[in-house]
């Protein structure tokens, strides 16, 4: 626990120097897994898949200090195509993260209302997020 | 400028307040403006569009109080393939964002890179991001 702490404070720290330098995070710098989840989900069965995403979303950012961002957003025109962009701190997170009982929960009380899922392995550029603390 | 840092205040108590509580930010319940932007650049220009859209997105969230969010990804598999997650405070931001000089300059520097530019207007499901202050 004690050493994802100080992995965390790191990124922390090296997210804010690179925001304020203008560098990047890039794959050589940093271990950070950063995935694009694609999904159409049965229209019958959104409002009931919503509910599983958020306690599933709710639940990791909570208890795992290897999941850092979970953003889940949902078509305007097309509420039933959901895309998540997600970053773990390393493969390892990524790896207990599937691992945990509100993953299996969420995968197996979804199972039959999510009709295609597209994973993209991504590499990230510049993940650009105001800090609450600085910039201000 | 105070008004926009009551705003982003009550934002960011909102989303820990959110993300603790397990409830949502929907778009009933804020103004925020989120949208998924798909680039195809051409594979020959790559490296100076990735050095122009590095420059504009920490620009905009170094100055512009109204600019939440620019998180910009590669697929691994087709490095001139970029998606990025865009979250402004509201409507007004972003249109104050379409006029700043560096944006413009950016949307005239790449104007030969992008071959195609697919915006989709979102409705957040829930943006569940780590606190650097919170769950830990």
């Amino acid at each position: 626990m004690r050493n994802y702490r100080l992995r965390l404070y790191a990124f922390v720290i090296a997210l804010t120097t690179t925001i304020i330098s203008g560098g990047d995070i890039s794959a050589q710098d940093s271990k950070l897994v950063v995935r694009l989840a694609r999904l159409k989900i049965d229209l019958a069965q959104l409002e009931d898949y919503t509910i599983a995403l958020k306690e599933e979303i709710e639940t990791s950012i909570r208890l795992e200090p290897g999941v850092l961002t979970l953003n889940a957003v949902a078509d305007k025109n097309n509420p039933a195509d959901i895309t998540i962009l997600e970053i773990y701190l390393d493969d390892d997170s990524y790896r207990k993260h599937l691992e945990t009982p509100h993953f299996k929960k969420y995968k197996s009380t979804t199972k039959d209302m999510v009709k295609s899922l597209e994973l993209t392995e991504t590499t990230p550029i510049l993940l650009g997020t105001k800090s609450n603390k600085k910039n201000y």
